[in-house]
């Protein structure tokens, strides 16, 4: 059901700052960084084996992610599993009882299909499923 | 240099309890548990992809993980890189001045290197190398 890990996200306050660390001294790849949801996120999108370390760094002190930042300080946001089934996994963890963000899956601009599971249920991790592209 | 995600630990309070979300409704495949650290941790193992999954509960109220729940709850503890080499990895980090927890690898019981990284210069996160085996 869920065939990798794709991609973890790390909440940092300022990518270029963050890269001097995760780029020239740990060694991991830039691949490229883009602007998401709507302008609000700025992401670095950098590989590692078949999934992706990704930078996130908010654009206005309203967001989520800015928030996230304020009270806990920079770290892991979420981590995302991709899954052959997006729907049968929603359905699957709201009959066991889980507390999901989206009850239905969001579409991205690429029109890919991902929903987040709440922390609560899931022993304090953000967790995000990502619809594997058939 | 940084060959792909080993594991996600994800620190919880009791594995028995954990699985019932992380087995039973999100799908993540047990393979098996073990004592590790002398006896002070129980880790489940779930691998995901060319990654794992790894649960990891404290048996005594006096070690880093628990202390790490006590102050922060349940949630991710660290994040594991499989690298090419780990003298090589760790050199490059000192050079570039991040503060490391280990500065030569520990070995573990089957014989593995390993070292970790200060979350104080990985903007939060704290990050565990792990010697690619031969």
């Amino acid at each position: 059901m869920l065939t990798r890990i794709d991609h973890i996200a790390i909440a940092v306050q300022n990518i270029g700052d963050a890269l001097k660390f995760f780029e020239d001294a740990l060694g991991v790849q830039l691949d490229h960084t883009a602007l998401e949801e709507g302008g609000r996120t700025q992401v670095a999108f950098m590989p590692v084996g078949q999934s992706e370390v990704e930078l996130v760094e908010p654009q206005d002190s309203e967001s989520g992610l800015a928030k996230f930042i304020a009270k806990r300080g920079e770290g892991i946001h979420h981590i995302c599993f991709e899954v052959d089934d997006i729907e049968a996994a929603l359905a699957r963890l709201k009959d066991k009882g889980a507390q999901l963000i989206d009850e239905t899956p969001r579409t991205n601009t690429k029109g890919m299909r991902y929903a987040f599971i709440h922390p609560k249920s899931a022993h304090g991790v953000l967790i995000e499923l990502y619809q594997k592209p058939k």
